[in-house]
């Protein structure tokens, strides 16, 4: 695995070290971690990578990993920049030959989705986006509970994903999350629904295996002179007929990161919480006639 | 204490007897308990009221309640009917100089509302009605943790009331609250957003003091052959320029009754849930300037 | 059904009634509600009985009722009367050749117990106690899930039924609940772990099919003045070698009434709670090695 | 500050180092991270620390700090090595004249915690030892609350410390954390209770302000083959005579690591957990009288 991004100051490029580390199959051998050279020299060197493999820019260190023998070369590349430069090491990396494990948002707009979906299809390299929740055992577990019906037909979903850390105006301050998270330049048109409403709204269609069709939101703007939404719901609209709702916020003072989904059809319902996430609850109806035949020989 | 309705059947004319007799200072004298004099008859000896209190008509029961000495006569009566014979009772009772207890929802439809209002305002009566949740000791503790300033400018409102029960199709059984509470006829344009948005849409004003100004919603009915909304969701703006989102939904199998709200300001939160309805949960920042200044002695 | 006991101020008699009439196949016929022939009348009344089946003792009401044609006198009877009135009329309708349906716990003391269990074999007459929440549908799928070894063996059991009515010394006030309740002449020697504590344990029982062999128990008096403990917690040994955990406490303020259970086992542990009966949560270990192997392919 | 132990593998060295940079205020200058010489150098190198203060072992570094002008030695040393390597190195720090802080459980055995107590005594340095969950706002909160009557007269106080990682026989895999806290030649002679249990005593009596003076316990060997206790309860008596339970496991399978505690007064009880660390939950009675008092003008 070779690493674009996740440099000094940055968050989620460790939290893809870590997961490529878990099952010990896969190991960082290349990176460009930061803009700046020597930030991403010195990264690397706590990596305990080879200097030689520590690039100074993305294009670099494509090219010249794609000219290493295949059994040297980097096999894939995990790109965890800002949303802003998703999209250009992406393309130069699947044309190149290399699949690429991207960190949501997909990409700076629509137009380089659309373009960078095209690029796959043509390379028939692998994109994988990383949206972490669908990793959950109990997500999964979750998601085979409404395929075998134990739901019956999906009716609402309701996904919820409450933070609190931008409650204030850390726009100023050195969080250098906060920075690049609440300008557009950097994040794109959607600030707290690209953030984390995409992760709810993954999770939504990942667990009921629905899609949504249409969608009617309340986007706000809640600590004054903050530039991108920071606090919104959306009323969702699934292929089934089933609607649901989405609440993504990171103005709820108090919270911290606590992903929650609840889906029910018409036989019963069920929840999942990121802070239990190893537990699943299942609601079943009160129906005296179901319960009769269900137990009535216990 | 009289009463209008709340005979053989019903649900909320028990639940107003119970409150009336919680601290021994209301004692039912009389009432109209069904359109059906020998239900109404049969359910007044059950209460143990003298048969001559026990009327026929609520028309009669004004009538002559008024016409007794006023140490004798009730002093203000409790309605419990369904929402289309909520207006006239109500009318006739203030107008004849009583005092009226009322369930919720107001009337069937706005017009009564306004007239209503116009009533209530040219006799001087008292008119009560009954947001039942709004007397929980931890809501107004709420409220006044709102008012006193601990949770700072509110901005955020979510208030969710699910109830699961008519989750499949009951109105053509015997189910007696299934059948006028799904029926436009008597319950009038709103199903549960009438039923228990209300009491969703109470709860947020009366916790927060603020008030809504502007709503956008999505209503759905989900049992098929049902005719009125049984489930929806509703974006609120506030008049301090908060915003919210309410839920009431009756078609989520396995919900039982659990009213649910959490208000956040930029101070910090708080969560009331029916399901533990002495205990209010507080929420305060993380921050470590508010800490350190907080706990700094401790 | 005939009743005996569930008079005016009683509490569990209503909710035998109430579930007797659930499925439409219960009658109740006749009664002695109380140990006072008016109040008893006066009961029999309320509840729609014929004056000629309310008995003025149960003594004269079992003897009726076995004199009635087979297909006119009750079916069985239901004991809802105080602990130290729960042997007498059992050993009387179960020799007269009725069922008996008898409110936890089972006798005054042990004794009793012993002497009913063998006139039960003698007679072979049904003889249900009424546990409950063994009646719950999700307490039965949680009893399921472990029979099916969802859990693993099991190693852990935690079960707690806390509640806070007691929290002050109500044994003079009118409360006739709290005064029979805490009378160790008519509740027996244990006070909570009698009450509600035989609620917990035989929870824990029930739902895992295994038995406690060895207890160490702590018990408070906790309210001055109060004569039976109020307060406790015991040490569970079960025989499959799990060890567990029970509390009951009727003096925890704020607290209502909400039996939970936890089970572990070496695969995954379960969880229920009265405050959202309908559910049951499920944990299962976030080990790789199991998560792979079932996920694989999702 | 400097550090001894939190080499690579370890878990608390990064915990200690992180909290020491939360303000701003404290500086890593020095450490011997690690037995083997190679492994506490690299860590060093990767902390961004001048080689010369990387020390081989922590005799040699408390020597050459103390050498060092006051104004450029280590202020307080951070130990951070498993259990039997705590006594020693304080020992040596305290009598060199820095403060220390130290990572629970105190010591390897009693014997060396009563000298250690003694140690500080005498030299007068200040003894920090580390119950992270002090730390927590909202236990400080509770506290308070605790402190100024919220609660009356405490009663009760339940604490529980449910954790699932040790579920299965970890000790001959490569987990680095399951090898020491197993092994009761680095641990001591508790393993859960001292581990995790340690925590939990701490938050009760941090909590209530009361103190322990008798308890009763019940420890077990759940996972076949290890060889410290990996499960257990203990009946709690307090100072005020309130009673408490305490609960620790690491072999809960699907809990991850919720501390919990529940402490209950004459007036009313709280409730905090990890898992939504920033709130608090409070409870106040029901009872009318005080409901009335307190809202009556609401």
């Amino acid at each position: 695995m070779g690493m674009i991004g996740g440099g000094p100051g940055a968050f989620i490029g460790a939290v893809h070290r870590t997961a490529a580390a878990m099952d010990g199959l896969i190991e960082l051998v290349c990176g460009t971690f930061s803009s700046q050279a020597a930030n991403s020299k010195k990264m690397g060197e706590g990596l305990g990578l080879s200097p030689a493999r520590v690039y100074e820019t993305f294009e670099h260190m494509v090219e010249k990993e794609a000219a290493l023998p295949e059994n040297e070369r980097m096999d894939f590349v995990s790109i965890v920049t800002p949303n802003h430069l998703h999209f250009a090491p992406a393309k130069l990396a699947l044309e190149a030959g290399f699949d690429v494990v991207m960190d949501k948002p997909m990409t700076f707009n629509l137009d380089q989705a659309k373009e960078l979906k095209s690029i796959v299809e043509k390379t028939g390299k692998y994109f994988c986006l990383t949206h972490t929740y669908s990793g959950y055992p109990m997500i999964k577990e979750a998601k085979e509970q409404v395929q075998k019906g134990a739901l019956g037909k999906i009716r609402k979903v309701f996904v919820s994903y409450p933070q609190g850390w931008l409650s204030s105006f850390l726009e100023n301050t050195d969080q250098k999350q906060a920075a690049w998270r609440t300008d557009p330049s950097r994040s794109g048109i959607a600030g707290a629904m690209g953030d984390i409403g995409t992760h709810a709204f993954n999770i939504a269609e990942y667990v009921t295996a629905l899609e949504v069709t249409a969608i009617c939101a309340q986007i706000n703007i809640v600590v004054e002179g903050r530039k991108l939404d920071d606090d919104g719901a959306v009323f969702l609209q699934f292929n089934n007929g089933a609607t649901g709702l989405l609440l993504a916020s990171q103005v709820l003072t108090g919270e911290e990161n606590t992903l929650t989904i609840k889906v029910y059809g018409d036989k019963g319902g069920l929840e999942w919480t990121h802070a239990d996430a190893n537990s699943l609850l299942l609601k079943w109806p009160g129906d005296p006639a179901q319960i009769f035949e269900r137990y009535s020989k216990t």
